[in-house]
């Protein structure tokens, strides 16, 4: 990454600045990682006390902050404008070009423009791969799934035939689309018969899924993620699933066969959802909590079984007075 | 997938039904996705209010079902009908054909007829594949290794050396059989230093494991997946666990090094089991739980520590009757 | 692998033994599968009844254990004088020679000398591989990544760009390295927009990964975990997460964004941790914990959310006296 002046930073996220401007920087670092060719931000106030100690040329805080440095930029959202300066100046990534001669491509498989296939590429019969897309080494398109323009397929990504990516859409290595949803029919004597999963899986534009997720593919019609929804690593949608438009779903949450999530909705780190529950918009469920009924629209929801906030914080004082009593 | 005639259908599940037969059917969907080319079902009493929405030309509804519709196709079990519908006329998926030029197999690796496999997978040394086995692409299956007929290996499986997998079992999307077990013996100055797994992986028939589950092999003797149980996404099965027959493993759960499980045992999703413990054949355990003793045959347990579902009662009933009295 | 005497088992193991040597072993078993063509130990007092019902044709066992049997191999410690032989006699394992015809690497990549590299593996620019490094097929490795000396990759590994994996380390199938953090801003219309990742993981030497893990890159800067850390399967560590050195991770744990662990830590399995978490040297967390707030050193705690042990046994017992109430 090419060094750029303070200076183009400054003008850049418009800040006030009293200290010297003619100096090379090398890129954003936290507080205690900085040296004198990084700017920092101070954003977590629980870092506060780092902005004396850090080596960092200059420091992006909030216009509010009490106290002066000739350190210190300040800006109306530090966070905001740290984003955006390393978004401009410093995230370059290296992505495959052109297709790789290692890739197997089926010769009905349709490509856009500008696709960049990595090698042992899999791709095959009927896939329609929109324009700008990445896709690198060792990924696997089964038959006729689509994949919408500038959508980046990571290392390993494995997509199941028939299954629908949306456009921008960002997978990372590991996740898998259109896996069999757990089906199956339990005989008198405990055998277990596989019921067909026949539907896919649709993303919509905008999903991001972090590595080793796993979607499974609807009985019949389709598992749904909705546009603009980000997923952190090692989630589990079950088959027939549906997820609404802008969601979060944290590291490792599980969700049960044909739940339906709302828009907005955000769900906490390892908290799982029963099956057939119904999240209203804009719910939260906190970390490590496990859903078995409904949640209406705008509710918060913690605990194992989760309760709404105000039982859960009852519960945890009863819990805790009793200890007292002790 | 061709169409049906809705009379075939009809005719193959036995119905009863009065509306008009002679119609063409692409498939079968729930009952808020389907359209007039589609028949639906109903199974679960909560999405009864939709047998009246649906747009669907027919509907598989119980014989016991009040009321009547002349679009009501009247069976004993509407799901068993649905499913089988499905398999017998919508199920058929694309899959890899022939042996890859793409594929590297070792010379002393042994194929059985018609088997299938894929771009970019990579077959070991003395490696057994039995007939009719499909393996789709990016799969590795290292030296030693046995694949029972009729099994299904979709993209980027690993399973490593001298791992055994049964017949006619399915594993999805990033499964990982044989990898080394967690054991280490810790010295004085806290390093910890790797005892050696050098065992195997058995996985005896009929077993389905879902997308990205892990399975370690023993450290001596072997690991043992019970034939016809079914495992869904994401679990982690540790080393020399032994898993009895014709169990249903709900995703994210964790078994810890040398537990047994029995036969028929049920557990539900994100729940753990500590190591060296034994589970009764048909014990059930509740989801999102944590097991740390025994459980005897055929007892269910819930909550973390797991205790019986009579005690799991109580303590709730406790936590909710104090919240009343605040 | 070959049989070896008996006889120089003993003397590897400096094992007191009264009965007959002259015989051939074919590998160590746990005490329930040992066939006379085995030996087997005694550690886990659990198992104590098996000694007299398995077939072993001798048995390691501590120089304390009460009683007396010509089958039995008295040691200092039976667990290592089990785990040496086996390492010492029993432990080969057959891994990829040379450099695969079909592996696709840049002409810029670095090979060391002596390494292997299987089918299907694609190296991309600049990268740089040490000494007798191994890795398996379909494994990817982005341009920029660095490999540390004598360490394993095993199938379907990925490592994103400019990520560093120390010496003498081993990770397992399916392990992602260096995937985006989950890191986005908020506007007031609800959209999530990507904050960049460019900071990268470093894997510091001898620390070994589980099937499945995933170790996101940093936001900027580094995450980080430390020398001789063990880290189990299906793993999920954050952006900027701090491990130190020595820590035993066990499966499905989860640590979100910022949060630093100190030196010899160990985490039971499937318990998360909030982010920006400061968790002080030889802190012990047990399974199926929650950690919201900072853990002091030394300090071991449990539950969700997770408090002292002691607070932790009351809180347990006021539950259960109560029920005896009842």
């Amino acid at each position: 990454m090419p060094a750029v002046s303070l200076s183009d930073i400054i003008e850049f996220v418009r800040g006030r600045y009293d200290g010297p401007r003619d100096v090379m920087i090398d890129g954003v670092l936290p507080l205690s990682e900085a040296t004198e060719r990084h700017i920092s931000f101070l954003s977590n106030p629980k870092y506060a006390p780092q902005i004396e100690t850090t080596n960092a040329i200059a420091i992006l805080v909030s216009n509010d902050l009490p106290g002066d440095s000739p350190r210190w930029i300040r800006v109306a959202d530090p966070y905001y404008a740290m984003a955006t300066t390393v978004a401009r100046f410093f995230a370059s990534r290296p992505q495959p070009r052109g297709i790789s001669p290692h890739a197997s491509i089926a010769q009905s498989a349709k490509l856009g423009s500008n696709v960049a296939i990595g090698a042992f590429v899999s791709i095959g019969e009927n896939v329609v791969i929109g324009d700008n897309v990445v896709i690198y080494p060792n990924v696997t398109i089964e038959d006729g799934a689509e994949i919408g323009e500038k959508t980046i397929l990571y290392p390993n990504v494995s997509i199941y035939y028939g299954c629908k990516i949306g456009r921008r859409c960002i997978l990372h290595s590991g996740v898998v689309i259109g896996s069999d949803g757990y089906g199956f029919a339990t005989d008198a004597n405990g055998y277990h018969h596989k019921i067909p999963q026949v539907g896919i899986v649709r993303i919509e534009d905008e999903v991001e899924l972090g590595a080793g997720t796993t979607v499974d593919r609807a009985a019949l019609g389709e598992t749904v993620i909705g546009e603009g929804t980000k997923v952190d690593n090692l989630v589990q949608i079950g088959h027939n699933v549906r997820i609404g438009k802008r969601c979060l779903l944290v590291a490792q949450v599980g969700i049960a066969g044909s739940t339906t999530l709302g828009d907005h909705v955000q769900v906490g780190g390892q908290s799982g959802f029963a099956g057939h529950l119904k999240i209203g918009d804009r719910a939260r469920i906190y970390s490590k909590s496990a859903v078995f009924d409904d949640v209406p629209e705008g509710v918060w929801v913690r605990g194992i079984p989760a309760v709404n906030q105000r039982d859960y914080v009852r519960q945890q004082r009863i819990l805790q007075q009793r200890d007292k009593n002790k």
